[in-house]
């Protein structure tokens, strides 16, 4: 008899499903709209039909299947299994989705964690963490956020909220985040930042790019690529605000890997360099000299995150 | 047969060695004088001696001595049990001080860590980190430092230099701080920069505290309390300052408690309410909600850190 895990990636806009072997081989999966507007039990009830679709796809026998992973936006309660709420699975509130599928789905276990840890477990299990002691994971997309493997488990916390990094402080009297906060991290080095800056100096600056404030991060990124003078600092600035976020996660955790994924990490060779530079012109070496910043290598971390969840954390 | 642990708190002015129960009872301990410029073979054969003694004062027997633990500044390399340098420890270089004492005490655990992370390791055990998942022990003195325990475990990082959390960095523009980097917190919040602050303003400023430049921390809390306006302010910017500290530090760990130790954290009370309005105003409710802010209570949690390092890390 085989063994199966089942990966629950909901995000904002897509929810993905999918089977998944213990050493991460994704076997089929599929990707729905989420439509949260639609209520809570329209999409556990399309989370339901897709898990029971994709084990027949496959010829699997219920019996195969040893547990179930979900990874979802938080705030959550991951002991009870419950999304309390987020900001982009609106009207949500305290969905409690383990127990949902438990109804159908007995006798396996069934997990609930927040999506960048388990993003972070799926690049640290199958990705460019793979047998490093101390990992991190740092997506950089819409916001920034991640996950940290302290000693070969996980890092949740409390109540699984750990390593909301994209909110960390790192310029007090800085630029307002979404988050209400002035100077977060998420505020300087997110894709958002990246598009807001850019439409904020675009107003006031020589650049070949619009001024009408529509400009998002891949056309910052594009008209680097075209030598924008503007552009161009706009992308080098975006490696010297990581490199300060690396920094203040290089000298708490002294990973041996930092891991960068998300939509933003595919310019990352346009601003690696500047991340590089910054680093190398602060302190700590001891913890700098053995820590890696590389480029994540799975797109489908949290896909696969949520599958391992379910045998990895007890 | 009693069994009992020798704690050994290495520090740039004094060196403090103890015998303590697995329950963190010190039954005796003693200080010495450190003296690094006379080398390390001085400061290690009176640890010798100094264990020796203790055993020998208390009638003990050498088999009873179940595990020697050091904490030492760094960096130092904990898995080979050496420490590299240390700024208060000068000239002392490379001092392979686990196989030193090894000589000696054959066949006991001996361990090596950094003293942040054993004083850490002491508060966490025995004192107000008891029974908790995740915690976090700040100390506030000369500088900024401290520790995380992480689902019951210390977090060390991959070379020994997790959590230095004093050269995080809070404002990227700000002030210089003697790492070289500009806006770490131990910049904004540790005993000197309380000095350095409170000299710069009171050649300023209204008041009545000395303005020929030797304030230390100690003064700016003792004029406080006086009501001496800059002074007040200055206390109070502490409160501010470390509550952004805090909040970086909740929003990456999500911790249960975090305790503040050091002497600058004598003064709490005046800063207290400083600390806690701060984050009030701040985001992540979810985090906040569950981290108690608390005052350290074992001032010996060095040394009883050090002694449990020998029985508690593998």
């Amino acid at each position: 008899m085989k063994e199966i895990y089942c990966g629950v990636d909901i995000g904002g806009t897509k929810i993905n499903v999918g089977l998944v072997t213990k050493d991460g081989e994704v076997l089929i999966d599929e990707k729905f709209e989420t439509k949260s507007e639609l209520g809570q039990d329209y999409s556990i009830n399309n989370i339901k039909n897709s898990i029971d679709k994709l084990l027949k796809e496959k010829d699997f026998k219920i019996e195969e299947l040893k547990g179930i992973g979900i990874g979802s936006p938080g705030p959550l309660d991951s002991k009870e299994g419950i999304i309390i709420e987020a900001c982009n699975l609106k009207p949500w509130k305290n969905v409690r989705i383990v127990d949902e599928l438990r109804e159908k789905y007995k006798n396996i276990p069934i997990k609930l964690q927040n999506d960048a840890n388990v993003a972070t477990l799926g690049e640290y299990l199958y990705g460019c963490g793979k047998e490093c002691d101390n990992f991190v994971y740092i997506t950089v997309s819409t916001g920034v956020g991640g996950g940290a493997v302290v000693d070969h488990k996980l890092q949740v916390g409390s109540n699984s909220n750990a390593f909301e990094v994209g909110h960390t402080i790192i310029n007090l009297n800085g630029r307002k985040c979404n988050c209400g906060n002035n100077g977060c991290l998420e505020a300087y080095a997110s894709g958002t930042a990246i598009a807001r800056i850019a439409n904020e100096r675009a107003k006031e600056e020589e650049t070949k790019m619009s001024k009408d404030g529509h400009l998002i991060a891949k056309d910052v990124f594009d008209y680097a690529k075209k030598k924008d003078k503007l552009a161009l600092d706009i992308v080098k600035n975006q490696g010297f605000y990581l490199g300060i976020g690396l920094f203040n996660i290089i000298a708490l955790y002294n990973p041996d890997i930092i891991a960068i994924g998300g939509g933003v990490s595919n310019s990352l060779d346009m601003f690696y360099d500047e991340v590089k530079t910054t680093l190398d012109k602060m302190s700590l070496d001891a913890s700098k000299k053995v820590c890696k910043i590389v480029k994540a290598k799975r797109k489908d971390c949290g896909l696969i995150g949520a599958a391992a969840l379910s045998f990895y954390l007890d």
